[in-house]
């Protein structure tokens, strides 16, 4: 739930204007999204989005961020395009925030993932893997391993009060890491928070990807690692190894994987688990009383590391080559 | 900020398969309204508002209010239009809630009424009483006068914290007002609650009212009075004068007031500004910490009730009869 900051019929309106969209004739703000306010804005011509960006997001992350929307919808692929004002620029001020619209996407996120929606999410990603090549802009990833320690060491002293032993645990897994996180894998950019509420669907075919407000530049394989996490465990927690075939069936569709990428899968989806767990940790330990935003319950992720760190090569999850 | 129910796309897809509008193609959470949780809808036949009524909301008055706003609007009103699903009903139920879907209404509400606003608010005051006039059902006013001793003495002894001599001036309200509530001047179903908010305008024109939960069976003058308080007074909480005057002259030009009507207008604003303050006052002191919801600073209505209370006459207001 998020209207963090209030915008009057006024200077909306004013600021549909710099825009050749038409007169503004509703708006109304969306409970969605924790980081940003959003509004679902209607003028003469139809639906749009317009996002007011919040604090966490850092401006000069902004260029990277729209120029990759507008980068992919003229590669083919569906997501929120930027629209540009009549000054030519994507990006515009309003109540005092960086502020952008973007076209409406229809579709919807779906609760319970089948997998056909894993195999389509495969093909999806496997897409914008490809029509990101040549996006010229780069941003780093933040929450590679190079930020897991700093993270953890603002609530590592807590960890403990979540699970007995998870200090000492997550240690361990930051040494491992550190000394193992492999660098010569393909690279390009990833967009590192594809969980369903980001991938929409209409009449169960994939309508579209949003939020890529966490893309950066990383291993491409690693974004393959956040999506068996997200997409391919049942609500019990158990590993669905039908859903992660179908899953690579679909992304390698479009680019098959190397065999280093393949045989680097547990590692990375074990990384993919530790990064989770530390940022829902952070979140779970240092919340407000009284947020506007529940957080996470880490637990989810210290099973999914564990079970990652259990498997002994990719062959093991029961997945072919 | 108000998604109180979470709703599959699963669930939500076959509820909208009840009605003939089309397949679901979106659905957003809406973060307004405090009471209900709302989602606009599209479908491919157009934009609605669903509603799940949460636990503030009475059952047993959902036929009033849905049959409200069905009869207001064959009647030629703009305000949300209830849809008939295919089995002829216009409440359903969600997510184990009652539900019930609307028309979209466009327009946006103003931050800041200008005369001629509150002119047209006055034109569309009237006419919403004059079509309620043969509408069958009828709702009793639970927060009338009879209702407000037992509200204040929910928080009454911790009234002093928000000002101090404020219980005991309350207490001689509440005596007046309980001797001297007028009941012989004409009646009818008003709306209670026709904030700013409440009110949609396009292109500066009138484009409907929404939000018909207080609506109830009570003095039609004491809709103007509730009006008067929220349009008609300042930021800096000084009385205009002008728009008092405009929001007449509209009402006027559909339905004259009488002379009893004209002159109970200082005591009607005076025991609605006593009753918002009531209910703001009681929410002031009683909110959870963390609330998701700030709830409004009651002083604004202490100034508007010890304003209204130095009136003589409706004359003194600077109004003509």
């Amino acid at each position: 739930m998020a209207v963090y900051t209030e915008v009057s019929d006024e200077e909306l309106g004013a600021f549909i204007n710099t825009y050749d969209i038409g007169a503004l004739t509703s708006y109304k703000g969306i409970a969605e999204g924790v980081e940003n306010t959003n509004f679902l804005v209607q003028t003469e011509t139809g639906p749009y989005i317009l996002t007011l960006y919040e604090k966490r997001v850092n401006p000069n992350d902004l260029p990277f961020f729209l120029g990759l929307k507008e980068h992919l919808s003229e590669g083919g692929m569906n997501c929120p395009t930027p629209l540009k004002n009549k000054q030519g620029q994507s990006l515009g001020h309003l109540a005092g925030r960086p502020a952008a619209m973007v076209t409406f996407l229809e579709g919807m996120w779906v609760r319970r993932p089948t997998v056909s929606h894993c195999e389509q999410l495969g093909v999806a990603m496997a897409q914008m893997h490809a029509a990101a090549q040549d996006f010229e802009l780069t941003r780093e990833n933040a929450l590679s391993v190079s930020g897991w320690r700093p993270l953890f060491a603002m609530c590592a002293n807590r960890a403990d009060t979540v699970q007995k032993g998870l200090q000492a645990e997550i240690e361990a897994e930051l040494d491992y890491f550190e000394a193992n996180w492999p660098s010569d894998l393909p690279k390009g950019v990833i967009h590192a928070d594809l969980f369903p509420d980001n991938v929409f669907f209409l009449r169960n075919e994939l309508s579209g990807i949003i939020d890529f407000y966490f893309a950066c530049n990383d291993l491409l394989a690693y974004d393959i690692a956040i999506c068996i996490n997200a997409w391919c465990f049942e609500p019990d927690d158990m590993f669905n190894v039908t859903k992660t075939r179908a899953l690579l069936k679909g992304y390698q569709s479009v680019r098959p994987l190397t065999q280093a990428e393949y045989d680097a899968l547990p590692l990375l989806a074990r990384g993919a688990a530790l990064r989770f767990l530390l940022t829902r940790l952070y979140d779970w330990l240092t919340v407000p009383e009284g947020a506007l935003v529940t957080p996470k319950d880490p637990g989810e992720y210290i099973k999914k590391l564990r079970f990652h760190r259990s498997i002994r090569s990719a062959a093991d999850y029961g997945i072919e080559e």
